[in-house]
């Protein structure tokens, strides 16, 4: 037996579960710091009951752990700073907080020269008036901090949406993003060792409903990989980042019907685009994100096979049906169902593309998720 | 979130513990019977500290689960009767029973017409003197019951070895059998519902180093799969069986070089020859023992990539340069190191077979084993 590796998670909910799930044929052990009552990744680690700026809870993760990771973004700086000066802590403070922040996130793509769409800082109803007169309509309007799953967004189609639109989005800081008529979304998850070594996965195409992810599929030879992961790297070199972290992209054609990418924003987390990997590559987004903040060696990331994601949410599908399609895993996180609500997945394997879309079509032909919108 | 589903395993090693890991996407849950203060399956389930035949711990693991099973064969008769009489409990009594006893396996392979060595039944020295006279030598004596890892047997090489013999193993029952000058050992790991479908994965080709698994490879489409499938299959449906079950046999030439199958032992449980299955098959034999035992449907067996799985034995590696050699991937049993003991194994994938050979040759420059012998 090796010493198990002890890691501390700033979070308990599906991404920490599937960590410590990850982390048990190396004989990892997990402590969660998560302020709820029974979240879901309790069930494979101590669980610190406790908000996130608790001194004495924080204390606790750090005597616990000998490195400490974040399942989410939205963790207080100072938390973050407690934390890192105690115990190696991935990844950092610097990519935390600029991944919080949109315009933030948007401003560094631009100073690393990766293309985004037409952008406006907006910090008042003038600025909002301003950039609608530069960008134009239709623009998505955005928070600057705390949005997912497509919260704290509108979409401003015409003039009469735009009028006292900034107090009716809390008069927080917002950014103003020209809309991209893409073609589709795509995201690459990469990870950066502590000594500065990169891989990436193979591209993902990605599906929302309403704003939230519904099926991810891993894209072998996609003639784009190299932008995204060239994109992503640049990005993790200048974050001094450690850990698995995703890129989201919009594909859009140009006149010619040459594709390229326009930046969206990065998670500076294991992904729920990603969640293929576990069944789909050589070496999972989770395990990989374990071995870079223990300082291990990464694994391979190559894909096994033809694979896709899909989300279940707000309501699981009946368990055997999904189970007797071919090639089907089910990932259920043991969470109480909700609309709107990641409860779980469903990775499907084939061994080709023509099966697996047609294995696809067999599972959502059972979903009956609660988008709740 | 499903009502999680309760399995009880008699037995806490490094097979329930894997069994365990399997469970966690399905969000199973687990409870271990097991006599060792620390085996090191408890990691991932709740552990009754008993013997097997402690009525009130059989009791507490009987209402503590949906379904009971078994991580290793030699559980008390008794026992599984009092479990099967109270939950759905797989593999069968009547199963653990015949692959406790060579000579009842041996028995029902002949009666179900599976090619066998050279046998003969020897309750005592005079029954040894003629089975060497009727099979000649060299020949194998096996211990009927409680052989495992080249444990329980001697190889008779000349008649000096034969005399006295039965008193040198202790005067218990014994088999008998041809030394077999087999090509090679190779095994099939096999499947089987509640409601009697079956599956298998891919035959393993497996290398011993003193009695004790050192290698097992999947080898796709061996020209011998169906005839080791029908076997199993065939055992399977005579013992009723539910849950996986490994076939273990002699591959031997003819003189017209043709290959066949000699039937050696079965094992009524998930097996190492099949540790490779959990990332090199798109569902592993623990996932699959689980979904039988619980009466869910199996998953697809098929194999996602070239691989093999090299036992860690009696000493651990260093961790970080197996980890950096590509497509390992390490599993750490949590176990403390004692020769000749399986402490971890790794997994080696490759995309292609020249890879995967290189690979392992990495990974087997790297292995410090202890056998002990």
């Amino acid at each position: 037996m090796s010493q198990p590796f002890c890691f501390g998670i700033v979070g308990a909910g599906q991404l920490g579960r599937m960590l410590a799930q990850a982390g048990a044929a190396l004989n990892a052990r997990f402590t969660f710091l998560d302020p709820s009552d029974d979240p879901c990744g309790r069930a494979h680690g101590h669980h610190l009951k406790a908000d996130w700026q608790d001194g004495a809870a924080l204390a606790q993760l750090v005597s616990a752990s000998d490195a400490i990771t974040f399942e989410f973004e939205n963790v207080p700086s100072d938390a973050v700073t407690t934390l890192a000066a105690s115990r190696p802590t991935y990844p950092p403070a610097k990519a935390l907080d600029t991944a919080r922040d949109r315009w933030s996130e948007k401003s560094l793509f631009m100073r690393l020269g990766i293309e985004v769409p037409p952008l406006a800082l907006v910090d008042n109803q003038a600025d909002l008036d301003a950039g609608v007169a530069t960008i134009g309509l239709p623009a998505v309007l955005k928070t600057r901090t705390l949005g997912y799953d497509g919260k704290g967004q509108k979409v401003l189609r015409e003039m009469a949406d735009v009028a006292g639109t900034f107090a009716e989005l809390g008069n927080v800081p917002l950014i103003l993003e020209g809309f991209i008529a893409f073609d589709h979304e795509v995201s690459v998850i990469a990870v950066r060792s502590r000594d500065g070594e990169t891989r990436a996965w193979p591209l993902s195409r990605n599906e929302h409903r309403s704003g939230i992810l519904h099926c991810a599929t891993p894209l072998a030879e996609h003639p784009l990989q190299n932008v995204a992961e060239a994109a992503a790297f640049n990005v993790m070199h200048e974050l001094d980042y450690v850990g698995v972290m995703a890129f989201e992209f919009f594909v859009v054609s140009d006149d010619a019907g040459q594709h390229r990418l326009l930046a969206n924003e990065i998670a500076p987390r294991v992904h729920n685009s990603g969640h293929w990997s576990i069944e789909g590559a050589v070496t999972s987004q989770f395990e990989n994100h374990l071995r870079a903040v223990a300082n291990m060696p990464l694994g391979e990331t190559s894909l096994l096979a033809p694979c896709a994601m899909l989300n279940i949410i707000g309501r699981m599908p009946a368990r055997d049906a999904v189970l007797a399609v071919p090639g089907t895993r089910l990932h259920d996180y043991g969470k109480a169902p909700r609309a709107g609500r990641k409860i779980g997945h469903i990775t499907v394997l084939a061994a080709d593309t023509a099966s697996l879309d047609a294995r696809i079509a067999a599972v959502e032909a059972l979903l009956v998720n609660d988008l709740g919108k």
